[in-house]
């Protein structure tokens, strides 16, 4: 799994329904990625190592995704070069989702991280593929066409709803 | 200055004292760029041209800021292939950054912002230049001397604390 | 259906649940709409065009609902000048309504969007209907019989409460 | 000013500031309004004839802005069949006019009030306009004509924003 | 019912499962209340003469609760000379309450409204108590005994809880 | 000062400038009252003893002003009969009056505090005032005319207005 | 259970859900402690003798879990010399736990709260343990090794997920 | 400075203002500490070594200040089987002190901070002196002579206040 382009890593198994959505658009659009639990909290230095070897072993982008006071986007921003998308969890000990949403969004000067909605790794996904993306013109084509979709399926709902 | 790499927009001529530090960044980079004022609910029209020839004339990356409703970032999102960051800009006719923040981050899946703090467009240009450098060695190269150069301030600093 | 007076849009199938309800008091006030998804992040061109033509085709009002980062009723607002409703919906990729209601209400000054209650659909309805008998006086004394039979209902369940 | 067909209605003295923004506006496109404070809190009875007379009077569309326990709007909605714009007011009483907004905005089926931004007195103005220019092509082409110049002015200061 | 010493009003019939506790706790203290569906936005006008009249027949207190934009507690103060206490209901059209707390307690100066919790209609119950015990050393003997109560509820559930 | 009727009591010397309103409110209305500092977290058995001997030394309503984690209010109703007024404070180590607010008014079901608007002790004072005049015919009437002389006062300056 | 190091103790007995993972937390690490309800606004006497008495009986540390308007913990805290682990909790009556949590940590100068997050009672037991552990070796080792066992799970978690 | 028992700990030397009074506090009370800056995002080096190092340095707490997304203080507590103090601080790029305090409290199972109202530094070093004291008569004493003195300047601002 060396190739891989995107790293998808989150702090807690029960992360994965959410994180999911991200490695299945990073399939849909042919894009290689690895997925892993990565703890700020319980494993820091698993976290430390895979954040400063990411760019060395050939991943493009990280997306991290956590929940209430959420430091796993943040801190491996602090520690890669590469642009991080972070994924705010409404987990269970989350407070609807604000203080996942905050602890990820409002980075200090010099350190940011690429927020999505609160729950949005589909979109982390496309980010990821978007990031990518601007150095593959295949896969840029690949995102048009992923809108193009998107327009028809609202285009199909439209005729169905006022049918 | 068809060259530019990053358009920097924003809504209104007022946000520049906040956007200005994205533009900044990416010249202390050596990231050409290009920055306008384009209004989402004043000139919706220029926007959309805006968003959608971004790619054609060689754009990687935009940064968009606004503030209130803020929806040119998600607006440029939709139409253009590019990723797209957005800043939240704590304007005046802003509820202290609350709804500037919640109309970029919380898009619907399909249209990524990569949102960064509040009034945070130094960071935007950072995660601007490392979105190039994942395609850019040198960029890359230079992103890692920025976090050196960070760290080493907060070295010095911490030892003029001390004293 | 060119008679419609009302244009109804909302962002997604999945709104319609909240937005039928704006349909139905106008169908119970005799006022002809029409109702369609218009997406303004999956499908802008569709939006514009809609937005740019209503005026023309007739309309006198839209109402438009949508979730989350809710930027339909806003840049509907932005390209015609029709009076625009809108309608934050709770849906399942908002934060409790907060970001949908801020995202609407919070535009910038010269375009406003006449925002109403959280899932309030049927009050914009009522509010279209408002804004139509401004020179229908028909209209008006059904809107002042509306208001009685409100009344009446509250009369009667005060009757029935206090037994 | 019997004339008048917009009413302007603020909680106190002390809104002026704020909602002189909707008088200028409507001065600006030439519609007829009247001004005045009408306290839902300290002058009820005065409400509730201003509300209940003013469709008899002429009067088109009513304006009230009011901060805090914002209840001037809502009250006069629930006695007037005409539309209601409401301007919530961050007055120095108001918690960063969350209370205000939500005071105006929440409101129960069966009575709407349309409620513009915090602060946005002449988006206020705007809608106004717009509601009476559904009977007014005049008004309407003036509309267009101010949405124009709304662009033209963004256009102007992106020219000399790039200089 | 005329001797009744307290009113307790509600916007809604779907109010009353939240407001039925205030009337119960008055009748474990054998306070004579009534108890009515009074709506500010639905029924002004049996609103005011109902706050008008109260202290003429003979009310001492008036407990008022409702949801969303929540006007009848402010709106009863401003039309009557006696205290009111205001309830605010997390009702299915409220954001979590919030909108209801707001538009009750932050009332302006000269027109105070006494708010309970967010929903607590018990304690609503009890402060009117109060506020009559304030010339009815009876009454304040049972709420000293009340207290008394709750403290012995709570050393027994301490017992039961150590086992 | 033993015939005071109402006892005003804050957590600081710093909250005398907010809570003088209402001493001065009383002054006016001549209901006799007394103030003092007490605070839950700094003199927590002076104010034991204050709440327990208030209603045996003749107090009928106490007043309670504090910010932050704001405990005195819902402190002292928990070892009183008598009814409590809270007055949220937005004092310096307060966020924006949140806390002190939900501090005050979200009491557990046996204990309310009457809690009126943030920094609002002028209604404290008239709410006690309320409560005292439910056995005080003449303080009713004050109370009454009071209402009358805010009305006249906004009646004047809406004549002064419309200059 | 006179040799209790640490005292749990929280406003109700339907607070036990929660706070039950602080015992059982100090039960797996050997420390001693005791539990009881202790209701600030309920047993407000009780709660003053035992905060009083706590260090004089040998408590090391209190633990101190409420919901709503929390004020037992910074009570408690005003009247001990001891360290005051505070619990934000999440109940019926809270409003989604925001009240909790500011009634509890934002205490005034003088007086702090050792305030955890909402509903996190086993972190309120590794606190009070660590706290304790500052003079006692063992504790300490074991400490080190409980955050050992967490990083193998989160290890082994890794592993399977992998798979 | 070997012998320091608490080492005080910020994100950047702009948090000083704020945090000096944690130092001020622990120089009163007599108990020896160190002061630095470590920045989570910054210096993720340094900061892992102080906090892995702490406990074996002799420090037996350590007080960590941050603002907007505060990593500080859960990133070192998961990194030290210290007891972690955290100081959410109201910085220039902080909404108002909301991300600051929801990113240090809301701490997943297993890796508390003990956290104190925003920019409370002064009630960071009492606690870290009361659970310095778990182990110290003589600093248990200092304290209760502390809050005996923060008592007598209550009693005495009584009396200035009643003159």
């Amino acid at each position: 799994m060396s190739e891989a382009k995107v790293g998808i890593i989150m702090g807690s198994a029960s992360d994965r329904p959410v994180m999911q959505a991200a490695a299945d658009l990073l399939t849909q659009l042919g894009v290689p990625y690895e997925i892993d639990i990565v703890s700020a909290h319980r494993t820091p230095e698993k976290m430390f190592n895979y954040a400063q070897q990411a760019h060395k072993r050939g991943l493009q982008v990280i997306i991290a995704g956590a929940g209430g006071a959420a430091h796993l986007p943040g801190m491996v921003a602090s520690l890669t070069p590469l642009p991080v998308i972070g994924v705010p969890i409404k987990s269970s000990n989350s407070i609807d989702g604000w203080d996942s949403l905050l602890s990820i969004v409002q980075m200090p000067n010099g350190v940011p991280v690429a927020t999505v909605a609160v729950n949005a790794a589909q979109n982390a996904g496309i980010l990821a593929a978007q990031i990518i993306a601007t150095s593959n013109p295949n896969l840029l084509q690949q995102l048009i066409a992923f809108k193009e979709e998107l327009k028809a399926k609202v285009i199909k709902a439209s005729e169905e709803f006022k049918k």
